[in-house]
Order: structure tokens, then C-alpha cells, then sequence
């Protein structure tokens, strides 16, 4: 059932912006908990790595003086990846085009993470 | 001679914006080539912070097929971390305040990636 309105939140959150391609909620240790990921993206790959970044982004937060993590953002050639804490237990990870807008994914992130951590 | 010139970047950079609170260039390998950072930073925490992100960052790229790495953004409660690429060997690490404008520090810093880019 909570699984069912995470994917909600998800699919969601993929019709909002035509720039984000995939969206997934992971847990702190790098399980898939929901998934609105395209066809031959690895749900597994997404969570171990979301889990990996997210460690070292909060170590390095911690080693340079930035506080509490709050988001990591990898940008490609190709495209984002943008990680966003969703309550103290789960990540929302989010996959988008190249051109995204930037500040219109944040806000959109944002609100779908908070949807995300009332949930969990 | 090339550090005097590396470190005039960092310090005109950390002068552009009143938002950057500290700068450095480091070789791929996590040596610090040439810093302006405040006192209390130590250089070697950056320099191994940055390496080890970067090397992360770029395999999350090509897992999630995001293709060649360009730069790694960390946001903490407390302000961010922005690493980019200043061609093949090294990376400019810049630290910023937690109320920065995004915008006006993405371009200030891919001008003094470009910059340093034309130095090494």
C-alpha cells in the first residue's frame, strides 16, 4: 500500500517535467523502496549508487564544514543526477536531460521529497 | 611561476562573489596545485575530498548513463561544495555560503575553470 503511493509520488513527478527521465526512492542503505525508472535502467545500479554518493556526500559536507547533507547533483555530458534526502531514512534520486531547468527540478524535488518523508 | 598564475584565478574568483568562501585547484589525484582558502581549512581535506567525489561522481555518470563527468554540486545545511573539471588534470573546488545564487556561481566558476584549463 505505501509502496503503491511512493510510486504515485513518483510517476508523478515524472509527468511534472518533461526534463526528468527516472525517479526513484531508496533507502539510506541503497534498497530500492519504489521505482518510475525507463526500461533498461537497472533499478539495483540506481540504488547502490544513490547509497555510495550519498555517504561520501555526507562525509565530505562533514570534512569541509557544510553541515547536515542536504542534496548532491552530478552533472554529465548527458544529463543530471540529482540526490535529495526525503526524511532521515530514504533518498529520492532523480535522473534528468541534459537542458533541464535546474531551478524548476529543484522545486519539484523538493516538494515530492516532502510528499515522500510524510509517507515513509 | 604557473602556481602564482593558478593562485590569482582563485583569489580573483573568491573576490568575484561575495557568496564564495574559499577556492582550490587539485590534480585528479587529489594534490593541491593552488588554493585561497580561509584559515582553519586544511588543504589536504580538500584536495582528498574533491579527489575521492570526483572519482565517484564520474563512475555514477557512467553507470546511470549520464556520460563524461562535468562537475559535482554538494548542498549542506550550512552551504555547498562545487567541484568542476578544469580540463583533463585537475578540478577546481570552490566552497560557498548556504544563501548563494546558484546561477551567478555556476558561471563564475566555469569562466575560472576555463581559466585554469588554459594553464596546466
Amino acid at each position: 500500500m505505501r509502496d503503491n503511493f511512493l510510486t504515485s509520488v513518483l510517476k508523478e513527478l515524472n509527468g511534472t517535467s518533461a526534463d526528468i527521465e527516472a525517479s526513484g526512492v531508496i533507502s539510506t542503505d541503497g534498497l530500492m523502496m519504489a521505482a518510475a525508472l525507463p526500461a533498461g535502467l537497472d533499478e539495483d545500479r540506481v540504488g547502490a549508487m544513490s547509497a555510495a554518493m550519498l555517504s561520501l556526500g555526507f562525509r565530505t559536507a562533514q570534512e569541509l564544514g557544510r553541515g547536515g547533507l542536504e542534496q548532491v547533483l552530478i552533472k554529465g555530458v548527458k544529463g543530471y543526477v540529482l540526490m535529495t534526502h526525503a526524511g532521515e531514512e530514504a533518498v529520492l534520486t532523480i535522473m534528468a536531460k541534459p537542458n533541464a531547468k535546474l531551478g524548476l527540478i529543484f522545486l519539484d524535488v523538493k516538494r515530492a521529497a516532502e510528499s515522500i518523508a510524510s509517507l515513509i
